[in-house]
């Protein structure tokens, strides 16, 4: 018996084409694919026109739970992407379906930034933590309000002790409070530097309760792909994950059954390939950056 | 073939004669020992007394981190215990002495509070961090000091999102820069609340930069116990460590081959004796509260 093992492949000239005809879909990921903070990726904006106008379906999956899908439909925009928000999938909108499956009703507890608050809102969840962003230091044994139901975080850069002892006093003081985290990235590309993710902040919560999140929303869950697999009616095997994460885009996709692509424009450098010791974080491809697709086609 | 579980005993007016006879020395935790905040554990300072009258030497070994040596004089003096400096070693001072021992020295980021700074700036680090606590939320891609030689974590209240940002930046960018914590307890006990401790701080961290620090400096850490029975001059078979946490102050006791005394003012309930899944967290006995060893003396 011989194990074979999987290696990831350099997309070239030779071998797109048969890649990009035996996929009629796209899961674009967006930090540290289409973008980097304030700055674009060479060629992003002419890598989705292409993919249009070859037919295939593209959308957008991003871990990233500060902004709602509205903000991202005009992020997009302004990267010259146009899109709708029903192409927008983000952890904060995967979050907000965990919940509504559960039957999880009413007040929530949020470490988090507007866009999480947005998409809970907008499904009748009461949701304070934000006002929180103004205390800093002491009093460091909070009040906490006995009705909330359940703890939900994600990346705030306006986090601050006050806000991790009202979540921690919350899961452990009150029956059956629900502890979700949006998602596990521990860190989080952005101009010119890598800033700590949501993931951390999941990661001290969990140490503080005692015990982990009952789910993690966003990639790689496989609930989630389920969702987006029967929401858009895709066909995993002609669908392909691009990302730049390997734990999260690549596990997602290839875990799902999906094509995987990884960009080295985020997290990922070219040098972490020949270090991957997990199966399911081997992408099916790689390339530079986005623009590669673009440029292959026209080549 | 048998195995023998050890099992823990609680102490007795049968037992207590001969425990207390076969030791010279006591190692008291404090926070859930002799006070819970500003709240005094009812008996605490007549037990010390007495102990003192038997001619047992008596110290204390905190984890708490925010506090000073000279600060920890004061606080034991306001319960009515008297103290030298000498007496006290807290995960602040296990810091600075594992940092000396390891030829650190120069500019230190520090996560923590006063007495931190304290202890560092007596043994002469140039420490920066506190004043980042006016800082909330953005910038959130700090500026840092290129100089940083080393970043300390331990429990800060006054902990904020571009702290942990600039905490993460150092290590992730300066060659050789250390990252050290001072404690790995991930809660802490005060008046009415459990709330998050130094080591839940410490994983956010270990989680953003993607390594565990070199080291944790307070209990469980036998580096910490190695320097105090050389720097006391103590007989570990005749040292008894008294405490309310299972996973330091128990398991520090216990590798180290002291005799261990559990109380259940703090954080380890009664209910939880039955649930011990790790050997080194079995304490040889244990009592209701440090009150008791007074009460079985007169008894």
């Amino acid at each position: 018996m011989t194990t074979t093992k999987k290696v990831t492949q350099r997309l070239t000239r030779e071998s797109f084409k048969q890649w990009i005809q035996g996929l009629d879909a796209f899961l674009f990921d967006c930090d540290g694919v289409l973008w980097c903070g304030a700055s674009p990726i060479k060629g992003a904006a002419k890598t989705i026109s292409l993919l249009r106008s070859l037919n295939k379906r593209v959308m957008f999956v991003t871990n990233n739970a500060t902004n709602s899908r509205a903000t991202y439909v005009k992020k997009l925009a302004s990267q010259g992407i146009s899109a709708d928000v029903a192409d927008i999938v983000t952890s904060a909108w995967a979050t907000v379906q965990y919940m509504k499956q559960h039957k999880i009703e009413g007040k929530v507890y949020m470490v988090g930034e507007a866009g999480l608050q947005t998409e809970l809102e907008l499904e009748g969840y009461q949701v304070s933590g934000m006002e929180h962003s103004d205390i800093k230091g002491l009093p460091h044994v909070p009040n906490i309000d006995m009705d909330t139901k359940a703890v939900v975080c994600g990346l705030d850069r306006y986090f601050s002790y006050y806000k991790m002892a009202y979540a921690t006093a919350c899961v452990l003081q009150i029956p059956g409070c629900h502890f979700i985290g949006t998602n596990p990235d521990s860190t989080f590309p952005t101009d010119g530097a890598i800033i700590p993710g949501g993931g951390s902040l999941v990661r001290m919560l969990e140490c503080a309760i005692g015990h982990p999140p009952e789910a993690i929303c966003g990639k790689p869950s496989q609930d989630l792909l389920q969702t987006i697999i029967a929401t858009y009616e895709l066909d995993p095997s002609r669908t392909c994950m691009v990302g730049d994460r390997l734990s999260t885009d690549i596990e997602f996709g290839n875990t799902g059954g999906l094509q995987t692509l990884l960009v080295l424009t985020g997290i990922t450098q070219e040098s972490d390939l020949s270090k991957i010791d997990n199966a399911v974080h081997v992408p099916d491809h790689y390339v530079d950056s986005v623009d590669v697709i673009n440029q292959l086609q026209l080549a």
